[in-house]
């Protein structure tokens, strides 16, 4: 018996007048979706708890079974993971990016004119060669990943995630003061070496010599780093001791990279998925059937419906809905049911019209052999709260569908 | 967008073999109610947890979006806030009844003879002048409310809410020594304090003019103060800080009014609520269309479902619905339902046959804009356990109510 999770990214919505009341999910064509409410079992997910909005590092942690409120410990650490960077227990890492400031700290340009990923690397390389004070004890890492983004890992052994972030998140306001979130030493001196930090940073961004070829061909500069999102690894044990079993991760969008390998999944890279609205989705299914074969779970992530909300944009969203629906159309043709459990949620409900994570559950739909199949026969918000699985909170469902594989543990005797 | 939640006490019951085993909800002619749960999402509520009785006190600090289990810390505080009695944290408050026993401490009259407000002032006033040993280091508050009903508050740096009632709570027994609840010095303190007050008040209710002149005519003597409840604020964190919203309660009754005073709410009091079956419902409506300008949370208390619970009086529960339907009406004419959600639930069953708060779940039915309105069609306990919202906990309706308005904070980023 195996098992693939599905999780398209703030798929579910709530009903749009544009839509004649309808939510994006009931207004797509997805006869996909729907065969897998109709032969499967449906409910409604909390991922949180009712009416919290979840981020998506968050609801993916708890959809993978771990109680997020108790574990959480920042987004940066994972991001970074997801990107890529080493990261250890104990090291502080922030998401950060490179921007524009004026004379007087003012931010002009929160991506420096999405710069080039081949300038942002210069810039990087640069800025790893910095020296800090012997007697800070502290080493960092800062590496670019794609255009303007970037990770900055701090490592030390007295270091805390409790930090602000120094981004103000929107242009024409300063950039912000690192400060302790907590009364403790860790807290305060993890505050002043990132301010530290920073300060260094400007001073060698300010003279290099990618940021005067930019002046050459009047692009803005990267004369600041942006931090935000302080976090360290959450400490959770991984999913093959909890249940025994082998994991894959396919994802396209860092944070859920990470998320995944603080799982302890093995996690593939698939060409052509990029996390944006264009990826590669028979690439991505294709490679779900292909882990099929060596593991017991497979978690597929989209983030295109996600994508979509945040902009706004019904159509696209419908699209995008639509095709995930073609994506399991796949996956229903070419993995066994017989013997494969394929389960679909959301980590969140993404309003089109607010354009931010809502704390409306989500809906989740099973199939696969030996379930408690309900009368549901669509897939979407309304119709899968009529479902046999209820109401359940996001840790919930890993036990459920781990306990259909036989992997969840009895308690007592 | 702004939010309005009518609370009816004890409006929810059991089915009556009277009403052909129908609750009172599902016997009363409901017109608006009904358009709730019809053009809304409905559900049921554990206002503390399945099959527990939950006092209205709890039960609204649940409703209020608060861990009840965690912080409730007595009825006392809550019931002097609400009736006009300044309290401070540490403050311990008891409720009180003027009362009439015989020699032998036995009581007879639980309000000696519903005692005349005028006399109940009289014989507070007098109680308010006994001096306390200056040893004792606590100084006390004895104020009356309405009839034999009155607060008792004793100030002092050490002192604790776990300590027992002196009230036997009915007929025929003697009144109790307060005993301490724990083991703690401060409980043990309380106790020896609130006895010694309680013999210093039979002195001097025993010798006063108030109950001579009430002996000429016949009237039963207050001789006793019997206590209850005993109860500090409990710390909570404001709504206006949770939420960041301007809240507004309407209610009659001292209780709710404390309730929302230890919520940081701002109360209203409206001329004709009376907190009970003759309150002036029109009055307190057109307060909620009037205070809903100003603020983005108005809840509003009906009491008069309760009190005919507990007198076990189905018509007079079955009429206070239907007033209570009408008041709903008004509502649903007179707040704007595109930008205002309106929901209405109880704080507890009350079965008019037991008389008692009982632990079945209560019906809620929420109406307004961008809800996944569900095929409910009517407002009563068993039409809205088919709804959307599911069986939910007390705690979890105002994060749902607030996310609506987009006033959780989110959970991770």
């Amino acid at each position: 018996m195996k098992t693939v999770l599905v999780i398209a990214d703030g798929m579910a919505d709530r009903p749009l007048r544009e839509l004649n009341w309808r939510t994006p999910l009931e207004a797509a064509r997805k006869p996909s979706l729907n065969q897998i409410a109709e032969t499967g079992v449906c409910g409604i997910i909390d991922p949180i708890s009712p009416g919290i909005p979840p981020g998506s590092d968050a609801a993916s942690l708890a959809l993978l079974g771990y109680d997020a409120l108790g574990i959480y410990s920042g987004r940066g650490a994972l991001e970074a993971l997801g990107s890529g960077v080493k990261i250890l227990p104990g090291d502080v890492a922030f998401r950060c990016n490179l921007a524009t400031i004026d004379s007087s700290m003012v931010v002009l340009d929160r991506r420096a004119g999405r710069i080039a990923t081949e300038d942002a690397a210069e810039l990087a390389e640069k800025l790893q060669r910095i020296k800090l004070k012997q007697s800070s004890n502290v080493e960092f890492v800062f590496k670019n990943t794609i255009q303007h983004r970037a990770i900055l890992v701090i490592r030390g052994s007295r270091l805390s995630a409790a930090v602000s972030d120094s981004d103000p998140g929107k242009l024409g306001e300063r950039v912000s003061e690192v400060k302790p979130l907590d009364h403790s030493l860790e807290a305060r001196s993890t505050a002043k070496i990132v301010n530290e930090l920073i300060r260094e940073f400007q001073k060698t961004l300010r003279s290099s010599s990618t940021n005067k070829e930019r002046a050459k061909h009047n692009l803005p500069p990267a004369n600041v780093v942006l931090c935000r999102g302080a976090g360290t690894i959450p400490k959770v044990r991984p999913l093959s001791e909890i249940y025994g079993i082998r994991a894959t991760c396919i994802a396209a969008a860092p944070l859920i990279k990470g998320v995944c390998q603080a799982a302890g999944m093995k996690v593939i890279n698939v060409k052509g998925a990029t996390g944006t609205l264009q990826t590669d989705y028979t690439a991505k299914t294709r490679a779900v059937v292909q882990e099929l074969r060596n593991c017991d779970f497979v978690l597929l992530h989209v983030k295109a419906t996600d994508v979509a909300s945040h902009d706004g944009n019904i159509k696209q969203k419908v699209e995008a809905i639509e095709r995930i629906d073609s994506m399991l159309g796949y996956l229903l043709k070419n993995i066994n049911l017989d013997s494969t459990y394929l389960a679909i949620t959301a980590d969140h409900t993404t309003s089109t019209l607010t354009r931010n994570h809502e704390g409306d559950p989500v809906p989740v739909a099973i199939a696969g052999p030996y379930l408690r199949v309900d009368d549901v026969t669509k897939y979407d918000e309304r119709a899968c709260a009529k479902g046999g699985l209820h109401r359940i909170r996001g840790l919930e469902l890993m036990p459920i569908l781990m306990g259909l594989l036989g992997k969840t543990k009895k308690f007592g005797s």
